[in-house]
């Protein structure tokens, strides 16, 4: 989708850099267009759009002088971390700041007897675990983007990864959150104690896509390094039946450190790059971790072994050693990069189901793909019922751009149909804004709006995303019913 | 502390009653004050205050007409549950409608595929665990009162229990709530999947205490029945020591499923009503733990073992059947009873502190009996940091209740300047009001009250509790530089 014809103000754009100089540096403000070009869209790269300015501000105070002139001038304030978030979160506003959190990487503390951290929201989440290492701890929600995200960001999107089925998401991770509201005053969400007093707050602003207050610090809990991993790869004959397996095992009682299936196309897709020894044949490759003590290692994979076979898978194979387990994941933890590689572009999605309909959805999501003349593989989070269809298209086409998005629009419909949602681990952002109608009655969506409203009033904090208002649910039950063909509208113009 | 000498008008009590009766049956609606006296506490009988009606729907339909009139008259609602509660967040409002969810009991569905749980407002927690033992299934967290307790009220105050290190607090065990504003608008909290899109409302509506919305449905998770349990008793020479172990175990990765300390004062108490068989010569007494399979029990035990030893156990006994098992806990979970026989009355304090600083906080505690005249023996989830220091008093004796207040008061003060917080598990009520201002600063309370306009702009659920006004604030700060000794002010009149 291309930018909307829309250029902000130059006198209201040129009163805004001269009132940011006033207190940042001057390479901290950008406003000339090949300054501000790297920053139009973020990991959704369907919606692009430049800001009107985008300031790297380096301390919290300087983040409350930011937010306190917007405040006045009415200015809306898109806060971007590192910009690999997948709905559009941190797409810019035509007449906004897009505030970059980038510069506030310092990591504060780490305490190994109370096995925290407290950092900036820039710090990568990689870095954590890095910085934690030398205590033999880590920071476990694992995005497929930790390298690059940042934990503001991740407190953003409450991210999840392929660990969170054991070790939670980041709501499950972060104790405390110290945030800015608009009119740039701190407020402190959550605390060191397993329940903090009065409403919960933390877990409000965590997943919150940046619509209350801008982080300014995180703590985040961090767990003992595991002794020992091993990864069990299990072929099925049925894509069916390799979901039947992940319900088993769940009633069983077991909670594996990770839990991820791949269908046939997409271990044909990734095997080529990554070499990890799937078994091309299977309809559905499932990977299934333990970790923890040998012992208890050497028990769990027994256990799931046995469930596996019971619930039909055609071949186990089990990493006897940390290369081959690392090579098991290989295939999974490329599978993006690969899809990028096998096709101009691809489109993510991230909508979840309860999981006894695993096979019937993946079997519903292949019958669509003559449909829309496209293909989609998946892979994803088995244990969570959170699938990552790849649609792989050609973004050069705007014909391939429209049956992409309207592929994924159907997906995203399916997933509510089935008892699911439309977002599991990415966020709404201004990708599934239409989907958010289906998936909420008014009064619960008009229950997000008084929440909203209690924090930010005038509606600054990143407008338009996240909740649809009731004029565009109403567009879009009309386009429902009359339109026939699912896409997505215009974005809307804030 | 008496009831305020404050009455209801009998000529807006008549017209209430009158309206209700069009809709409710005659049994379902009292307000003499032989039938609402029952209603005049919770389980913090130091408050007490009549309500001005009764009402004991049965359906949420009758909720949400009995809403729906309140709002159009501008009538306080204070939800109950089985007035269990030990701060005093269902103490009436003289003016106001107590709305009791008891008759809302029935167990809706049970799908053990799913591993979940629908009941109603009203089925004690308890009752799902009876009800989910024949798929050998259970709802983890075990407030002591969860053979009386509400799956509503659990919500209200985002229950604990001895197993939440492990398993969780009623947040991490709930999955959906639905329930009611004060409009009688019907609103969906979280959902099956595993990160609902959109705010995380219903970790706001878990632990609000009534606050936000009425609880009419509540979907649970259910965990599969360990094979076996066993259970470490560890004897200590120094609380101190013993506060250390606890950090010790955490830090070498053990996530015991039950990890709770008494002191002294505690086992001395308990013993001659429990025979638990505990070390009275101990300064603290911990009991840990492990469940699972067998293989993962006898595993952790021996690595428990081995670090409490490391951390100068002076006595280390594991039990050897259930029975043994069962009576090493019998202790802890009647500890509450015997405080209640040794004394004629207790008050339960419910404060967090960092785990390292357990010993320093006990021994700050002890030092405080002889100031207030009264003994506090010390129950508590070591594994969470939070303390149930129980104050022995005398309800008959006017100066002793004030005693205990006031030691109460000091206690959660400690608390918070030891960087934890004034309730763990027990919420705020009326009870924690004042020290929610020791607590948070003003632009955090000032978010609590934010939030709480979103849903009821016209304050009328559950008014006065959890969130103090500036004013209460003022009142308390002025007290506590002037006052000198600490204490509760009169409840406010609403």
């Amino acid at each position: 989708m291309d930018s909307p014809p829309h250029a902000p103000s130059p006198d209201k754009q040129r009163s805004l850099v001269a009132a940011l100089r006033g207190f940042l540096p001057g390479d901290a403000v950008l406003f000339r267009e090949e300054e501000t070009r790297p920053y139009e869209c973020d990991g959704l790269t369907l919606f692009r759009q430049l800001p009107m300015v985008v300031a790297l501000p380096e301390t919290e105070d300087q983040i409350r002088r930011i937010l306190q002139l917007c405040h006045e001038h009415k200015v809306p304030v898109i806060p971007r971390g590192a910009g690999t978030g997948l709905s559009g979160s941190a797409l810019p506003h035509p007449d906004g700041l897009l505030l970059s959190l980038a510069k506030l990487n310092r990591i504060l503390s780490i305490d190994p007897r109370a096995q925290t951290a407290t950092v900036q929201p820039g710090v990568r989440n990689l870095a954590i675990s890095e910085a934690a290492a030398r205590h033999r701890l880590y920071y476990a929600p694992d995005p497929s983007s930790q390298i690059a995200c940042t934990i503001g960001g991740n407190v953003a999107e409450n991210s999840g990864g392929v660990h969170c089925l054991k070790y939670g998401l980041t709501i499950h991770n972060v104790l405390r959150v110290r945030g800015l509201t608009i009119e740039g005053e701190a407020v402190e969400f959550g605390g060191l104690a397993p329940d903090a007093p009065g409403l919960d707050l933390l877990a409000l602003v965590i997943g919150s896509e940046g619509m209350l207050a801008v982080v300014t610090e995180v703590t985040v809990r961090l767990v003992p390094v595991a002794q020992t991993a091993r990864c069990i790869m299990a072929s099925f004959a049925d894509i069916g039946e390799a979901g039947d397996a992940v319900a088993a095992l769940i009633a069983d009682g077991i909670i594996p450190a990770g839990l991820e299936m791949l269908d046939q196309a997409a271990t044909r897709l990734v095997e080529p790059f990554a070499n990890a020894g799937y078994d091309l044949d299977a309809a559905a490759v499932l990977l299934c971790e333990s970790d923890g003590t040998p012992e208890e290692v050497a028990e769990e994979i027994e256990r799931m072994s046995a469930v596996l076979l019971a619930a039909r898978a055609t071949r186990i194979q089990v990493s006897n050693s940390e290369a081959e387990r690392l090579r098991f994941w290989a295939g999974r933890k490329n599978a993006f990069p690969a899809a990028g590689r096998a096709s101009p572009a691809y489109y993510c999605m991230d909508g979840t189901i309860p999981r006894r309909r695993l096979g019937e959805v993946l079997k519903a999501i292949q019958a669509l793909e003559p449909k829309y003349g496209l293909r989609c593989p998946n892979v994803f989070h088995a244990g969570d019922g959170n699938l990552h269809p790849l649609i792989l298209f050609d973004d050069a086409d705007p014909d391939s751009v429209a049956r992409a998005e309207a592929f994924g629009a159907e997906i995203l419909e399916l997933c509510v149909q089935m008892g699911g949602t439309v977002t599991g681990e990415h966020g709404v952002g201004v990708e599934k804004l239409d989907q958010m109608c289906s998936q909420f009655d008014r009064p619960t969506l008009d229950a997000f709006l008084g929440v909203k409203s209690a924090f930010d009033p005038a509606g600054l904090l990143n407008p338009g995303k996240v909740v649809p208002t009731l004029h565009r649910c109403a567009e879009y039950g009309r386009m429902r019913v009359h339109g026939g063909n699912l896409r997505f509208p215009e974005l809307p113009r804030f």
